[in-house]
């Protein structure tokens, strides 16, 4: 497929990137239903990891199965479908090719408790190359005693994935120093993307900002500058801003379960605000097979409308 | 041998192994009395060094001799003998290839006591390819405060034993930030062979989980689901699906020493939940050499008896 | 162009290092409005990284916009670029060559507190020499707990820099064991200054010097041999001394925010001691383009005065 | 010297080990007034460096003086000297080839006090290769809270060694958990006799086991079994099947100072219980050069009358 | 210049040093106005790293300039000029031979207060290497906390001097486990001696031993053994034998600062102990040139005198 204009443009915004690691960054942008409108929806699923399978995959037994997720990706029209080693080692030969994969190489379980979050290195870059993987993905945790720590191993990462043409998505999720609201507070998350975005990731995963700000230096200066919060929408632009002037992809996660109109009212907004996408887990796969499709395709139909 | 049917299906879920790795898991399962079932009976003695040399050979001191137990695997028909680095130097030569060898990478002694478990990395695969051993085993403490360095440690291995084509077996028992009865409770090992097998492991062996569930979210989740915990049947039927939806060969240790009648109820009840099979130290190796081979070979009857 | 004298004789100092690293020495000295006077002003902007997007780029939304810093840098005749390598990488190939770029390799975000300061490798040295960086910037905290791990790491660094012919600017913050004054007072960043030319940096960096003296084994020493601390060009004297009696480069930054009059006034107590220049970062982007502009001229020409 | 029987039957045991490591376990065996017997008299001076060099060689002057102790241990006919680096540097172009040298790769000073015990490496087993030495020798403090560490760090100097045909032998001194008498309790030197041999080592030095049971586990086991614990000979007897049903060489050190006697009536125990040998310091090199000839020549004909 | 046959015989006490090395000690044997005594007289001046620029240089501010060091031991006759990298980077190339450079390559600064004494490393063997010095530098702290990870460092530091035939100089300060008296009791220092010998040094360096005993063991042992320690000459004696009976080379700091006859008076005594030199410092650089060059001259008469 050739490439639309509006793809043809966000790939001129990483113009220090090599052309391998354009081209996977294409790869993902050209796959699915959204395929050249430069949106994307990715199906994520590291929760048999994090959370553990009765609590991930109890509420649709068939999604203890790996290929059940693989597949639902497929049906659903998915840009790609993410998930930890494991996972997609028992997919990655079967589908080799069908639906593009995105190899998590951390992932933290949720069976110990420890103060200063940080996940295992449960993956390498070159077992996403081995498995034929189109991206990696890493999460650090702005904001915790360990960032430090995060984000040299992500920079790494990053370093190691372009030497084999892999764009990194990183999931930015802010905790420690900040109340448990300050984790989503619109300057927290704008400052985890900006952030994400110095480091180098390629595409920033971000949970859905709220209108809370944590810091008082930048209740200042949001005040100041007469930053507006008040809306979803308001709050996405200013993530989206956050990151390069909007010049690298930020994609945003579905945030707590919630009924399906709520969902799709917070698509809108995601949208309507300029964000690149979602990336939905539970709130898909835990559903029957027909309802997470369809689920995914009315939230593709948003997106699409946006540039359609 | 020919492959059996079950053989090939079950080296079906391993896609994304290379020839070698599968050529070795296809060893194990085509060794001994069991071969060709897809079952497994291994004799581990790791116990001299775990828990002392009079605490282990003192019941029967022939067990001193490193000799005596790759014999005593030979001589009841066992799918493999697992052992530490000494134990294997002493015999690797002697009994070159009449019995597949297993070395365990990591042990951990009792004579200090500490606070976080962590074993000590005591041979690397390369002693295990130097000893024509088939295959690897690294034992992990899900839950522990040290659990994601053990995560990563055993990616580092699992990649490296598939370069010399040499499966990983992963011993999972889960420790630290849970009660006595959470470490067997049926929602923790469940959740440790899902880690397990999203780590890459190849075989996963866990202790018989118990009717017992340790965290509150779990508990939700297995009783929104209707999962049965009641009998060990239903447990083991669980933890087999909590690997990869029973794609992952998961093993099952003979847990508290019980008397006979016990033990083989037991390994009844394992084998009608699915389980894989069972390794079994102490309740072997500490009897007089005629009882062992009996019960060992007791065991194998049942798992034979399945699909026989 | 040519070389001047004045450059020629800042050259003959560095007598150990090799061609390539005197080569961008050379060319930092050649370039915009102050080429060939040995004098420097560079823009620096990692406040977003370390102050957060909407309290750097708030009050002139434009720098949110990665291409407006190192356009604001060539319109306004700097010598250099200084930023994070997400802020060249995106820049880099737009304006290759426009105007030297100087890959700042670690920094410090403001969303985690901790006690020690530190701050993360956010790029390497190798970077740098992928985006065509005529130096690289590296920060240590001397005083700080963590101080050695970073001399150690600033060490590899210049090393390794000079390997590709890139000489290394360091910024020396005095942090940790001193009051709040003492992190600014004559001796310590004296001190900084003098263990920073020790560990070989080409240029060095430090906050505008105050009249505090934090040590008193320093104060005996400095009422003993008389050194005068009255004026900061007293002070920035002494500082420019114990860089090797003046034949390491020395620059100062902006320090706190002040009204134009105040910054100039302090700029030429920098020149008039013998600084060799500014390195200027909020108080000229948060201003309107224009305004930047001209205050980043005035300081040029109080610069430029000095020896033209 | 063509190799005895029992030299053979002792190379026997250690089929996993190339001959380039037999060769010099041999030349060990091949060595000094003991030779071909299969029993070891070995003189180490480490002391300078753990207890300073006043207390080690004020008794008997000439021992300050790196020459006396190579020339000591051929006067006596040892089988082999053991030192640290310094001392073996100072000899081994003299003496090169005189006596067998085994180079003590860690060692640990008593300047310093710490809680938990740890040896600083202070040569390499490239240093043993390079000065002739035909073996080396490594401490670990089984029990100690740093045990898994030193455990590690020994298998990659045994892994090593080996490459370079040289045997290891483990000082093996249990510490940390477990009161003052438990440290050479005969349940303790057991175990770590036995870990030792697990871990590949060669020859196993310990202390004289006392008739004390340290863990509670233990002394059930040991009085279930009905082992012996009253005579030395018997402890000894359990030490030495506790290394593989004697199938490893293990040495007793001298213990602490004691007459002549008292001394010579230990070493008829070690004997009788089929320890192989003797590692005795101060006991020697401390008294006036003839006496301490006497005294090894007098162990040596203990040790020899056993197979003589 | 040929040989004197003292320093032939000292170069025979390092048997296993290969021919560099050799050829490196020998050129600082043979350097300046004790050149062929086997005596030394060494300028070191890393006090502006140590202790600050004023407090170092503000006594004779000729000293803030690195070319002014390495002109003052060229002037007065030294063996050897020793510096940390910055210092020696700004002179080497301009004195390129005139003088034997000695390369420090770790340093502690004085802006931070730490519990256990550590020096940063702040330079590399190959660095040494670059700038053509004859011999490198190591401080341990003997006694220390971190004295194991010290040794372990200057191991690998002697073992790579050597592959470019360079010696390593050992500054020897004990700290920690001990009262202030007790860094410079004689007991102590002769113990950091024999360390440091048994390290591998090739010169050690040690402050001036005072008429203290620390350790109750020592005390006991120089009783016994009737060691003297009453003048300096009697405790340089022993630490000197304390250093393989007087076959490493052992030289002295200044000690406190004092005036010239106290410290000539102490030069003697270490001289009449068979103290191999001194490095002298603050004593030296910090006077008018003349009287600078007056003061080491007169220190070399001394020992000169003492074999002339």
């Amino acid at each position: 497929m050739a490439y639309t204009d509006r793809v043809k443009q966000i790939l001129s915004w990483y113009t220090s990137d090599n052309p391998g690691t354009l081209t996977n960054l294409a790869r993902l942008m050209n796959t699915g239903t959204l395929a050249g409108t430069g949106k994307f929806v990715i199906l994520p699923v590291d929760q048999g990891f994090e959370h553990g399978p009765a609590r991930s995959f109890g509420p649709n037994v068939a999604g203890y199965d790996p290929d059940y997720h693989a597949q639902l990706a497929i049906d659903s029209g998915c840009n790609a479908y993410a998930a930890p080693l494991g996972f997609l080692e028992a997919v990655a030969g079967k589908f080799a090719g069908e639906i593009p994969l995105l190899l998590k190489l951390n992932n933290s379980d949720s069976l110990a408790k420890v103060a200063a979050p940080m996940s295992a290195v449960t993956a390498s870059v070159k077992d996403a190359v081995r498995l034929g993987c189109v991206a990696v993905g890493y999460t650090i945790y702005p904001g915790s005693s360990a960032r430090n720590e995060q984000y040299e191993a992500l920079r790494e990462i990053i370093k190691e994935a372009k030497e084999y043409g892999l764009p990194t998505v990183v999931w930015a999720y802010p905790r420690g120093n900040m109340s448990k609201e300050g984790e989503t507070g619109i300057d927290v998350v704008a400052y985890a993307a900006q952030i994400s975005a110095q480091l180098g990731a390629h595409i920033i995963k971000v949970k859905p900002p709220q209108d809370h700000i944590e810091q008082p230096e930048a209740k200042k200066a949001f005040e100041k500058a007469n930053i507006p919060t008040k809306t979803m929408a308001d709050r996405v632009r200013e993530v989206v801003r956050s990151a390069f002037n909007g010049k690298r992809i930020v994609i945003f996660s579905g945030g707590e379960a919630k009924d399906t109109p709520a969902l799709l009212e917070e698509i809108r907004q995601i949208n309507a605000g300029g964000g690149f996408g979602s990336i939905m887990g539970r709130n898909a796969f835990q559903r029957p097979h027909d309802e997470s499709v369809k689920l995914l395709k009315d939230v593709m139909n948003i997106f699409a409308g946006a540039r359609g």
